[in-house]
């Protein structure tokens, strides 16, 4: 592990490392967030999952999460959005590739080699974080737009390794928009039964998991209407009996600007199921 | 006047705007984030400079700031660091310039053709704002490193314009430090008696203006020594007897996460003078 970044926030440190992923076969980067308590013991994590484009630079320049986590003594954890470097595959556009691993185990060539987020974000990361750092295993994970995708999906797959999770914006139903079937055609092949794993509306159909949703959705979102689609999500939640937090924001759209406005209430949201 | 940019941001708007600029003869762009007070009626507003790089862009992306802004009920107005555009003189360099203006008023070839970014500060803009958006009049100015020195000597200039000043890491003296002098020599020429009215240290010597003075400076930043140099306008202001708020912060560096951490005090310094 190599610091690459350290930066007194609020009170605690923001910092940046990379490391060598076995998950990913290649070299990371994450971002911690470590509040003013951990000088007083070992605090429990948030992680964040961004969304497409995006590094694990996005959320701590431009959510102002630090002061809440600050507030309520919790560290943030932000990997970046794919495997990187010399030998990893890309392709055309943002939305496939670099910058797009979607969170799954890509079991299709050329990807199978190193896309592996799920696994990393699951397993990999807790237990770099958890030993290296004053972290507990008290974990809650959101994430935004395909970050938000990644965060219910793993929740709903592992309701015992996390206490909370919310999102903000996410791609509930990938299976059944652009962005998630040109991603899940590439990284998982064209059988759609394998894509029912990594698609939150499909595995609150099954019944996985057992957490509590928190959704919020800007209503003057760009891609709501065409990739987002939370309704899809609303309606596998009412037929499955479950409860769903979803909530519509007027005005917001699909930037930070709207994350930052909010992401307070869902750290709070989240600090009560981690110290309850 | 264009608008770019408009964003839903803790219920009022971040929005980005250009216009054509007298003062500067070319096209800017210049931020405004309107609080939800606006609703109710015109607001104070704080204006703020961005430093050596930067555009309209940094301070809103980063800094937090909207969120005291609304709960404060006030606008936040950041223009960009020097004028821009084809047949803007350029030279080599991140310190002069391009993204470096050092709001003043060239008096130099090929500078003052363009770069007049003090009264772009401290007439244009306010008069345009003031013009077109639920803004009043009453002003409050801060400010990062190069920005921090144009809230200081512009705030000392014209304190019949302003209520409240804070900086963040200001170049205090620029005519004793690397950065200044290199840029008054390009843009005031070798006359060092020219500098000092863009000097706040020396406008303090000389008695001008009469706001009280805050100034954050993290001790961990990596321009303090060389660069900014508080104890400078410290002794300044001992000599002439007037008060500074010099805050030295320790851990904190020089960049957009200082800011971030206590942006929230500087926002209520300018609220309780805007609302006296």
């Amino acid at each position: 592990m190599q610091q690459l970044e350290s930066h007194a926030c609020f009170g605690g440190t923001q910092q940046v490392w990379s490391h060598r992923s076995d998950a990913l076969d290649c070299e990371m980067k994450f971002a911690i967030y470590l509040p003013p308590q951990v000088q007083q013991g070992a605090v429990p994590a948030l992680y964040w999952l961004s969304g497409l484009t995006c590094t694990e630079q996005n959320f701590i320049i431009k959510a102002g999460a630090q002061r809440y986590a600050a507030e309520y003594g919790i560290a943030l954890v932000a990997p970046d959005t794919s495997p990187r470097g010399a030998g990893v595959a890309d392709a055309e556009g943002y939305d496939i590739g670099l910058g797009a691993g979607f969170y799954v185990n890509a079991t299709q060539a050329p990807w199978s080699a190193h896309y592996r987020m799920y696994d990393y974000v699951v397993d990999e990361l807790p237990a770099l974080v958890e030993g290296e750092f004053a972290v507990t295993s008290a974990r809650a994970i959101s994430g935004h737009s395909m970050g938000g995708h990644g965060a219910l999906v793993i929740a709903l797959r592992n309701p015992d390794r996390y206490r909370s999770v919310s999102a903000f914006s996410p791609i509930v139903a990938p299976s059944q928009v652009p962005w998630g079937e040109k991603a899940f055609r590439q990284y998982l092949g064209n059988d759609r039964e394998a894509w029912k794993a990594y698609d939150a509306t499909e595995l609150v159909r099954d019944g996985s998991g057992d957490l509590p949703l928190l959704v919020d959705q800007g209503e003057a979102d760009e891609f709501l209407a065409l990739q987002l689609k939370p309704q899809l999500l609303q309606s596998a939640c009412e037929a499955a009996g479950r409860p769903l937090n979803l909530r519509m924001q007027p005005g917001y759209d699909h930037s930070y600007y709207f994350i930052a406005s909010f992401i307070g209430e869902h750290v709070a949201h989240h600090a009560a199921a981690l110290k309850a």
